[in-house]
């Protein structure tokens, strides 16, 4: 990449409320980014990026991320096929997060356990969490293939 | 809060395919989590939680976040009378994301902006950032009260 794509930050006028594209990166210069499915609104995955992830997602219209555990570059899907094509991206008021609109290539599956959402437990509520607490699958989420 | 209230992770297949609830926080403390409507399936707002405001969550089925910028414990909505009533809570394949199905309660907003949702705000596809990038307003998404 060459020169800055971003503009920098302002005050918080500007980055809340007015048109600038000014995303904050953290210390490790990422950014969190949420892909919900643009069909359903479901949630289906979070994975980070960095400037450049995100400049080839806006540029592409495909998901870019940035694999911490790997640290590297990674398009979405590259080995799985289960590529994101990006319908719509938002930022949040304060541009520390993005929202990408989705349609999952592939088997429709973006979790590389296998299914469709990578948030396919949920966590009993009314109660204080303690080592008993048991996670319930969502029994309507098929699981596919596993894949990484 | 006494004990640990949350399982220490062990190995990466009982992270993902268990059922013990053995969330990760980053060297903050802090862990992502993401309101989306229940009813919708819209994505409402990110923010941070410390181990008290998860279990804080799970216990009383309302919002606590940790407010990175005041450095406090904040149940959402405390002020504004936004509260998230919380329908279900769940975690992700490597548990280091929640995501909270939610109906807001008040005036319906979940942005200190005034709109129901943080993100009202979309980049355009196609072409690479640069400062001239200018980001669309959502018009469907009326402003009703911006307030802290």
């Amino acid at each position: 990449m060459t020169a800055p794509v971003f503009t920098e930050r302002t005050d918080e006028e500007a980055v809340e409320t007015g048109k600038a594209l000014m995303p904050k990166f953290d210390r490790d210069g990422l950014i969190v980014a949420i892909a919900a499915d643009v069909a359903t609104g479901e949630v289906l995955m979070v994975a980070h990026m960095n400037q450049e992830a995100l400049a080839r997602t806006i540029a592409t219209g495909e998901a870019w991320f940035w694999s911490r555990s790997r640290e590297k570059l990674w398009r979405k899907g590259e080995e799985s096929g289960n590529t994101l094509s990006v319908a719509e991206l938002r930022v949040d008021c304060d541009q520390d997060a993005i929202l990408l609109k989705v349609a999952v290539a592939g088997d429709g599956v973006a979790c590389h356990q296998g299914y469709r959402s990578c948030f396919y437990r949920s966590v009993p509520l009314g109660a204080s969490p303690s080592p008993a607490t048991e996670l319930a699958f969502d029994r309507a989420m098929k699981r596919i293939a596993p894949s990484k």
